[in-house]
């Protein structure tokens, strides 16, 4: 049964790394003294051992002990014996290429489908979806595939953000960039603003945190969730 | 002997499509009647026919026909007996699995190193770099590869955009972005704002417009280029 925390962000402006989380993140990790963390993503490039410092630090306030699948010889193993996983975010294409130059999605969605608690911030939450074709990053790497773990049954746009009244700039805005990929794409895709997380129980989905998320599907205008509604999974 | 305008945005901020750049175009595409144009990146996905509607409408302000590369049963030929190409905006991963999939980009490649006028625009820009790994779009399609043109021996990031002053988005900024880059890739980097473009003639590659342009190398602090600076290509 599915147990996990999926987060737009893990900082929300003005707060410390994971901060808002945590009151969260202490009830889904409360069976486990270690935290199994995935630092592929590399946010601004930094090395895995710097990054899982960082997650040992935010951890520590919350007495869980952090540490790297990179520094285990069989990360399969270590995902298998796992009581709780992390992965951060950064840059997805990194993200998603390593899980598969580790040949370690499977096993992943495995342990997450049978219920090791799980938590997912940003690029770490966007592997959850069908597809990581909805991430805002650069694709500074070529991935095998941009098939992801399909722990939900639709992709995410994480750090979602409304198009900026009286802009000048000509790039497409989320919504526009959303709209070219449901001319390829039927997946619906949840913009989920910073602050919101999804909370998944088995094949339940639940919006938290206060702000509302974005439902976009092909052909129809999209709409707005109000948190705390719930979804099938 | 290439001749080409690469220009980060088909359209600037209060202006008609390619308005600001029509006196340059007049000038690079003066010996064509008839201008071949790439669709394929169908900003906001749409058809091709449309795209190439509204571009043909822009180029009639020039006196110049516009026929869709769609319409031919042969792409490779329509290239090779094209005097003047464009390929405009909208999505770079769409763009370049279309180039892929008609098997065109090494003829395109070709016919622009022999001296055909071209003219891209935003992802029309991007697919002149090395690679598409600094392209903005979203990935909504898999392209068999990111290698793009390479008619100039760095890569692009059309649209480039400072970062916000006081913004409390926690996304990444564009700097960030490519800094990421640069952990993986090698490849120098412009940003190439709204406004300015590339004046590729041979090898000299000259940055034109009223505003400055972003350089960035890995590990080292990025720098700003002036107007009217003069690259080797």
């Amino acid at each position: 049964m599915k147990n996990m925390i999926i987060a737009s962000t893990s900082t929300v402006y003005g707060s410390d790394y994971l901060a808002y989380l945590l009151p969260e993140i202490s009830i889904l990790f409360k069976d486990a003294d270690t935290v199994l963390f995935i630092p592929y993503a590399r946010p601004s490039g930094i090395s895995y051992d710097e990054y899982t410092r960082i997650v040992k630090n935010a951890f520590a306030k919350i007495s869980k002990k952090v540490v790297g699948i990179h520094q285990f010889d069989n990360p399969k193993e270590a995902l298998e014996n796992a009581k709780a996983i992390f992965t951060g975010g950064g840059n997805t294409f990194e993200l998603v290429n390593q899980l598969y130059k580790n040949d370690i999605l499977s096993v992943l969605k495995k342990v997450l489908e049978n219920g090791t608690p799980y938590l997912g911030t940003s690029a770490g939450g966007n592997i959850c979806g069908v597809s990581m074709m909805t991430t805002n990053d650069m694709p500074i790497v070529y991935p095998p595939s941009f098939e992801t773990l399909g722990c939900l049954p639709f992709n995410l746009n994480a750090h979602f953000i409304d198009a900026a009244q009286n802009s000048t700039h000509m790039g497409e805005t989320r919504e526009t960039r959303i709209k070219e990929f449901h001319v390829f794409n039927s997946t619906p895709v949840m913009g989920l603003r910073e602050g919101s997380w999804l909370k998944v129980k088995g094949n339940s989905i639940t919006l938290k945190g206060n702000l509302t998320a974005r439902w976009f599907v092909p052909n129809k205008t999209p709409i707005e969730i109000e948190s705390e509604s719930e979804f099938a999974g």
